[in-house]
């Protein structure tokens, strides 16, 4: 009898516990999907410019083409590599004469999806962002002009802009240039993330764990500013919210958005960047001082929500995390056409 | 009957100089067949390492890399580059901290073809040859042990590094770092050029100015050196048989192979480059100080046969060195192993 009560006991708390974790599963995944949206598997538009193939050809072209700047010897993948989470892995990049850049490279990965460009927003869309860094005078350190004429001196690329803008008849400018890496870039998206297919539905893509670390995400506040398709890139947020990590970690003469808005408020105000591929874009923050995504979740914790993470949870945080790479882009490297006697030379 | 006559003359002449025509085409096709070969399909061996797909695939990685030097910003494609004939379209290399290299980087295209490595031979083939830039201190600059102490901080080389040498208890030395590149660089070869084809049997896969080009490319000495599968790589000359050209192509303090022999003979001997592609690969020689293969072709005549070629001549000769160009390689960019927090970083 004892035995038969034990079991009965056994057999009802057994259903709760699985009832209760069905339960919580479920709505841990309406709330998932209430805040964030899976990776589309096609790559979406940029508003204005048709993503033809030939645009996309002219734009892989140009991406990886290191004569797009001053010294032909950085492209837009020195900086944002196809195979490095679309990022370079280093604090800050090297450019132009080996000048070193103010900030981190973002990731070109999924970037598309970011509510603005660079880590201060300066740049409304990729097609204002692209032209960026060509000119940047301690990056690619090109002039327009100079691009404009060295393109325009290379045969292979008077043929490739004439495909990729037919009804042009000047089609070689800097706004072209820039139109085509765009939408070239919409094509490096991540797809089909572990937590792509939880959003779709699939509880069992998450491990009991990541849904724990997704869990803690949510009810620590970490979501608040990382939501949406990117798990971030859609808000400007105080980089210490509550407490201003150290100089190492936030350089003091790097006012961010401040320098873009000019407005007080806007002091060391950063967009709030995606958390997609996150494991593979280390370092960490626009300073690039951060090697560690655990100690990266656990500065966050402490500087915007004034939360003290145990080692425990600041694992689950960052093993969910590491649920949000998704499958890199298949990229054939472009074969690149041949300068002439008549292409401007490199300046270095 | 005069005019009768006239065409019976004409019949005549035609037939002559068609039979001539197809004659001489048949004999230079016979004469570029014992002096040339073509570059077969398929990637050929390296002696004494197993081409296995984990080789390929660990070389690909080890390739695009730039964690492979000091400042985690230079990769072998850096100067070596895919998309642009194997080389950087530069007269020298931009190495560690801008450093410039002293020779213009020879493609990498087909090198598996060349007797030996670099401009003045050292390296007596691609395993010899990977290892080196690596560990240049102007370029790549960073110490084999601390190559190797980075890529067994990257859990996914790890991996790769077990299933190319899946006998070897600690496979992750610098010489299987080169010889995973050298395996991976026997794929980079550009078969089916015109005249490939031509080799192969096609007398219509060049032009009658390519065909006439290519013989005087032959009859003029030009193949006394250039010559075999490589349309050079197999000797070594010295520059200025003749005539030495102006400093400014051949620098009076780069002697060449006397660098490395010690002999006085070797002074400004220099492995005969490639052909190969050369359309693709300016600027020219070991200074890359030619930018236009017209130009090239004529110092060559005058420094190398003592030959005063007229433009026309140059010309066919420019034409038929166009036929060397083949199929450029076709590279899936690899998507690296992300560093972790005890990966060594970056120093710079």
């Amino acid at each position: 009898m004892r035995q038969a009560l034990t079991c009965a006991v056994c057999a009802v708390a057994l259903l709760s516990a699985l009832g209760g974790r069905a339960y919580a599963a479920d709505e841990l995944m309406e709330q998932a999907k209430q805040l964030f949206e899976p990776i589309p598997d096609t790559p979406p538009a940029v508003e204005g410019v048709p993503s033809t193939p030939a645009m996309i050809e002219l734009g892989r072209m140009l991406y990886f083409d290191p004569r797009l700047s001053e010294s032909h010897n950085i492209s837009c993948n020195t900086c944002h590599q196809i195979g490095l989470g679309g990022g370079d892995m280093l604090p800050t990049s090297i450019g132009h004469k080996s000048q070193r850049g103010g900030r981190n490279a973002p990731t070109v990965l999924n970037s598309v999806f970011n509510a603005a460009q660079f880590w201060d927003g300066r740049a409304k869309d990729l097609v204002e962002q692209a032209a960026g860094p060509i000119q940047n005078p301690i990056e690619m350190a090109i002039t327009a002009d100079h691009a404009v004429e060295t393109l325009k001196a290379i045969p292979g690329y008077v043929e490739a802009f004439a495909a990729a803008f037919p009804e042009e008849k000047d089609p070689i400018t800097i706004d072209n240039v820039a139109k085509a890496i765009a939408v070239f870039e919409t094509t490096l998206i991540t797809p089909n993330a572990p937590f792509d297919r939880f959003l779709r539905g699939d509880a069992k893509a998450l491990s009991d764990e990541q849904r724990a670390g997704l869990k803690l995400f949510v009810d620590s506040g970490c979501a608040s500013c990382h939501n949406g398709i990117n798990v971030g890139g859609g808000q400007y947020q105080p980089f210490g919210v509550v407490e201003r990590p150290g100089a190492e970690i936030l350089p003091p003469d790097d006012k961010g958005r401040f320098m873009v808005t000019k407005t007080p408020d806007d002091e060391f105000v950063f967009k709030v960047p995606t958390l997609r591929n996150i494991a593979l874009t280390l370092p960490y923050f626009h300073s690039g001082q951060s090697w560690d995504l655990e100690q990266a979740v656990g500065v966050m914790a402490v500087s915007q929500l004034g939360v003290e993470l145990g080692a425990e949870d600041v694992r689950k945080i960052t093993v969910f995390l590491e649920t949000l790479t998704g499958e890199q882009p298949e990229v054939v490297y472009p074969i690149l056409p041949p300068s002439t006697a008549e292409t401007p030379r490199p300046q270095f």
